[in-house]
């Protein structure tokens, strides 16, 4: 006998395929959705296939969007350009209310060892907003990892020849950290990239 | 401007209700749903409102059953029965292999703090099971807390008038703990209720 009748069985096959999601959580999930009014379940359904469905992506930035153009796009101006590689990313960044310039999102950063070249990321689509005109300065702030930096290297080389100020956010020690625990990385790249006072 | 786009900020919402799960994890969920494949995410929400559909508890016992009785009422002998707080507790117990009897579900335990006493949970459909005979052994495996105990002694005083054999699951330490972080109160009952070997 199978210990899981099979309405349950198949709720907590879904929910495992969350991340970070295991058996137990799984479980868990399951419980709760059975436990829950008929009026909640539905909700929690129709905001699954609504995200699906509504969720798309705008033609200029690549950023999520419920139309052809998102928010940020249409209500901003231009002048500036922060590049990100996931649409999350950008709302990272919202989050913190303070920059006011768009995006543009590369959904990828090229990594050779995946077999993803340039062209496979959406480069060409910010050459193309460069080539319009009125931007004056391009932010890198591609993840710091290898494929983040080589992604922003390789974009720099393209369009600092244009005459566009490129910069890169800034690495170093993150904020309320104590030297003796920051990783060695960040503390050399804090020493290197330090500014007067 | 609002961080997330409505029908993200929908999903994010309705994760956040699942148990354990901030507005990080939220989030994190609601973007592999958003990368999911339109089957996958329908998949998802038909699981949803197929669990909240077709579960239904079982009549005998109040199990979670997909029919009016559960295949262990079905298949099963009813000599011994295994009483337990929730529906999730027989799946626990099932998961073992161990035990061959038919189980019974209070859907809760007594707790006067919490103002549900003995007729806000299922004991008369336990007795009405007993009332036509057969029953030989009643095991009681409600949680070992003090509204779990409480309510094992409450049923224990009922049903032992009637000439029913009435066990209690066995507390103690568990095994593979070392003796020194076992606690207190479990390593005294193991002193408590040693046997013979």
């Amino acid at each position: 006998m199978k210990v899981y009748i099979e309405p349950i069985g198949k709720l907590i096959n879904e929910f495992s395929k969350l991340p970070g999601v295991g058996a137990k959580t799984a479980q868990r999930f399951a419980y709760k959705v059975i436990n829950m009014s008929e009026e909640e379940a539905k909700a929690f359904a129709d905001a699954i296939l609504n995200a699906k469905k509504n969720v798309k992506y705008c033609k200029t930035c690549g950023n999520f969007s419920e139309n052809d153009e998102c928010d940020i796009c249409r209500l901003r101006q231009a002048e500036t350009i922060c590049v990100v590689k996931e649409p999350k990313d950008v709302i990272a960044i919202e989050k913190l209310n303070e920059y006011n310039g768009v995006y543009h999102v590369l959904h990828g950063t090229i990594s050779p060892l995946d077999g993803i070249g340039p062209d496979d990321i959406d480069i060409k689509g910010l050459l193309a907003r460069i080539a319009k005109g009125g931007v004056k300065e391009v932010i890198m702030a591609t993840n710091p990892d290898v494929e983040g930096e080589a992604t922003a290297m390789y974009i720099t080389n393209l369009i600092k020849p244009l005459g566009i100020k490129v910069t890169r956010i800034a690495h170093g020690i993150p904020v309320g950290t104590d030297l003796e625990y920051a990783d060695e990385v960040s503390l050399a790249r804090a020493f290197v990239d330090r500014k007067t006072i």
